[in-house]
């Protein structure tokens, strides 16, 4: 048998019939991507396994470094044929972490390949997989028509023209939505006032608004929100190393705004009382519009200065963080709450041992008006594997509505990702098979069981983002 | 086969002889609730089942919420059947959730119903249980019976007149025990000069001790503390959500006091200084008379401040704080241990990411003269789903003895609460047999092991709490 | 069947087949320990079993403790067999902590026991263990064979004259080899003048180094860190409650460290400034010569003042803190990458709720020269028992490569520990035994599975250690 087959993860009857005749056929609504926009709107063609698999994976870098492989195969200069083999190499030494799952299931579901990854399969499976690339229906579109990706939302800078987003929108003979998703992130990085307001001078430019105050600050941005959404983006997102909350009056973040703009570095404190301010803002526009917000908390950014310096962010080198974002999340969703401004918010956290605190604090802001409308998110970046994915919906259960979860997000910047989501309705089918199976769950209410199924891997996402 | 069956959660021969040879049987001792005293003084007779289940239950009322219910089918205005049929909408949203398991057990085991509640059975399921609690033997005496309850522990104000435990204490026909336990929270609420003040007169008044004065608090609350023991008291609790560790002198904790008797506001670092000095004080009262004293400790409280103003405290808007109270707690602990007044205590926390820390520090202050002196409490509140409990007994098994663990408690104020005694026996017993299986404990040992799970349902806390 | 079985936690034919065929007869290389190198120099005899389980073991005393056992029985004066039998009283409550298995294996492996330990027991157990302790090859040396160690690594104080690795080393008949480590922590702790003083003047005897500035006591230690490597000492081990960090200059240090020396108390900050000196200036020491380096951090001490003053440390009133050290860590390590004088390094956290952080952490720090550079160390302390080890190694495999991972140690002065070995393979191949049974793993890759077994039960400790 087959590594990946048929029935991978399935391990009860419940859980089998779950899977294929309730999960598996269902579309994908890609929520939250890094795809590139361009890619798409040029249907890009790949050149070799190596430019899809390692071409940007800090996943692939970091196992790779952790099994001794120089940095010249990793993002140095050696071929595309080098490359690929020092990974053919580490993979036999990644078993037990998702890379090894994921791999496999790419090899499989993108190009029907069936053999391990090992050094003695790497020649021939790279050719294939080479060969296979140049082939119609094997690029950028072609791998999301092949994966029945229904939509997807980019992940995109205010200052974005959108201008990939519109060809794909105009192109009828594609059949899949790509639509924007407003990410502000630059914009509250006040830390650096010199990126900051090379940033700054750029919206300015961009919205048409010159920017010289807190209000025009926001009033830029509203233009730009106003654009994004005129694009279709209904979706925010906001990424945070610690969740900002120290009280900040208006008054006060104007004059903090004025002393970044005229190139004042400020105090940590005066950082996290001008992020705090521009947060709150940021979610009362997201507010305003009805859009989904979703809150990325926790991470440890660019740990090691040195690789920093070589290879710049986002390159492997970010890490768990082990500052607790709960009590001033509590604080900051009050604030909104109270003032009637707290809109559809997604919670991910990096630090699983945070994950019961996020759990039950979607609860406190739940309205009544729409059916999970604070949601706990699917196990992010380092939780991204099963025992994360579990760890989160077993929380979420206990302390929430697992059956109004929106469910799974690739998260990536890959046109080979689109599997996760394959991975991920196996394994929330075998949880639930294994309830029915040991009585936890009633086998009478199979249908309704299936309907859970059906809700967290599609229609729930649906409904939730309008889509 | 019903959901709710004889066998439910017991998957292996052994944990099926376990409970029903050695758990199923015993009487509950339920030594900390939140039964209304005067309920049980009157044989309270309920108006509905939507009265039993739903007008107090912030668990239920947090799932509806979450799957989109307006309040006015919560706490608001609806009749009985219609805010009914809100939550039988709910529950099949909740698979997962322990309400689902709760709900089953409940009518499973008060009324007799097989029928899993949902939209189509909610009428018959309604109408059934009202006719049910119409009847004899389905009152507040009525259920307390029916569960086989031995004995329970009320929660008190120090200004409480225990008259209904009198009533019932003099009622030779009943045959349960009920007990007041001392919680003095308000005692310590010194943030709030206004609402503290209100308190001292009212404890004043009821003590008949003027309290002009720290120690004079101290003589007031010692009268009480008397008054309750000689009601059949021999348990404190104590409900914190950071636990203080400020260090406070006697002169210290005098000048505060008079300050917040004053009608001033204290700083944040005052309100901890004195609310350490209160608490040890507090903890020495408990030592003098042996009582066992329980702390339930970091709940982050009312985070929604606008639904606070409508509905107030404990109506669903609390939730796990981060806070971890470890280091703290252990100067607390070392504090009294140092001096000789370390009375028997059960450490609850909110938070399942402190549980190792937790049933570590307990080994910290055994002393070797109390089997089991030092507790790690029941999964609490958040906790008290399977998962909790299996992760509180887990790491109490690897940190500390579970032989000694004086086992589960409510929490409840519902008289329907008790089949969660039987609940945790089932897992208890599952848990324990499923390690006889894998050989993880010798199947030669059996009734050694039958005597643990004895112990854990019922005997361990007879014995702890002298009941 | 006997409690300690051929297939004692085996549960599958794969895990029996990785089990008996790969791990179970591949020689221990003890890479941490805290045996007496004396003890092993002069091929200890015991007096009696009560010796070697209750001379120095916490872990059982603290059991004793929560088990009600008077100190008298504990460490007190009370004979050997009335101390045994006090422990043979607690056994059978100790069901589900790791002590249970532990004793069980050890009067297996060790003396061919296959009863249960409990009071009927006790005195056969008692004579039986005593009379064998008597015969040639019951000795330390005898143990150390009999479990087919091939090398250990002691702790030893950079003050120690290491005459009896020496004489162990000359010893050419024994063929076990007794390495020392270096554990440098008296040399940084700081916060304690007088002790402190104390300590730096022998330091400065032994070495020969006269130590009046900063300098000179890097020097003095220097000297001593030669000196350990010319006695086969290639490991460094480093102990820390918090892990320091606050910024020191090299002037400041120096400033700090003349304070102390003068007999001056530091604050808090200072302490932990001069220790980020210390410790950084250690590292370096340790990465001039590629040793490896070990961090053991993150437990509360002697919180119980107390029972401290009465036995002194390490007497099982140490326990997990909740101090979070991930953060500090990562400074920590990034200012020795900067400067290319990060080594070969072990982190071991006492929180397990820390446990994905630091698995995380290690990621950011691999630099692709050495397989498994940075480790995440194997379950310590609380954490060693079957759960914890399972955490670990799960959360190791979640995020970086367990394939490289170095292992178990026993952390342990006890010559009866060695068979945790055994136990740590036994739990290793269960669960990667069940891996391919689930099709987690693919069954065709078995022969690297067991590659993976054989690495982690030997070699990669051999490779990694230089051993």
């Amino acid at each position: 048998m087959s590594f990946i087959h048929k029935d991978f993860l399935l391990h009860s009857d419940a859980a089998r019939e779950l899977f294929h005749e309730h999960a598996e056929k269902l579309p994908i609504i890609d929520y939250h991507c890094h795809i590139i926009p361009k890619q798409v709107a040029e249907d890009y063609k790949f050149r070799s396994i190596t430019e899809v698999w390692l071409g940007g994976d800090h996943y692939k870098w970091r196992a790779m470094r952790a099994n001794g492989v120089d940095e010249h195969f990793i993002t140095g200069g050696a071929s595309d044929w080098e490359k690929f083999q020092k990974w053919a190499e580490t993979i036999p030494y990644t078993m037990r972490n998702p890379l090894h799952h994921w791999t496999h299931l790419e090899l499989k579901t993108a190009f029907g390949i069936d053999k391990i990854l090992k050094p003695e399969t790497a020649k021939e499976i790279y050719d294939q997989c080479n060969e296979m690339l140049q082939q119609p229906g094997f690029t950028a579109r072609g791998f999301m028509k092949h994966y029945h990706v229904e939509s997807i939302c980019t992940t995109d800078d205010p200052v974005d023209t959108l201008e990939y987003h519109k060809i794909v929108e105009k192109d009828a003979s594609f059949g899949i939505k790509m639509l924007p998703a407003w990410r502000p992130d630059k914009a509250m990085a006040v830390n650096d006032a010199e990126s900051y307001n090379a940033y700054v001078d750029k919206l300015a430019e961009v919205a048409d608004v010159p920017i010289y105050s807190y209000d025009s600050l926001l009033l830029a941005l509203k233009k730009r929100h106003d654009y994004f959404a005129s694009n279709g983006c209904n979706v925010a997102d906001h990424g945070v190393s610690k969740f900002p909350w120290t009280e900040c009056s208006k008054k006060e973040a104007e004059r903090l705004f004025e002393r970044v703009r005229s190139g004042k570095t400020l105090s940590d404190e005066e950082v996290d009382k001008l992020q705090t301010a521009l947060l709150l803002d940021f979610a009362r526009m997201n507010a305003e519009k009805g859009w989904v917000q979703q809150f990325h908390f926790g991470p440890l950014r660019n740990t090691n200065s040195r690789m920093f310096k070589e290879l710049g962010p986002d390159t492997g080198f970010d890490t768990i963080s082990e500052y607790q974002a709960g009590n001033q999340l509590a604080k900051f969703l009050d604030t909104l709450a109270s003032e009637g401004s707290l809109t559809k918010t997604i919670l991910y956290n990096i630090n699983p041992s945070e994950n019961e605190a996020i759990a039950a604090m979607i609860g406190n802001f739940q309205d009544g008006k729409i059916p999970g409308k604070m949601q706990f998110g699917s196990g992010w970046w380092f939780n991204d594997n099963i025992d994360g994915m579990l760890a989160q919906m077993n929380a979420l259960s206990r302390q929430g509505l697992l059956s109004r979860f929106v469910g799974m997000l690739t998260d990536s910047r890959s046109f080979l990702s689109y599997p996760r989501h394959e991975y991920f309705r196996r394994i929330l089918c075998e949880m639930l098979g294994s309830d029915i199976e040991k009585g936890l769950l009633p086998a009478s209410e199979f249908d309704q069981i299936a309907q859970m199924v059906e809700g967290i891997s599609y229609y729930n996402a649906k409904k939730y983002f309008q889509k």
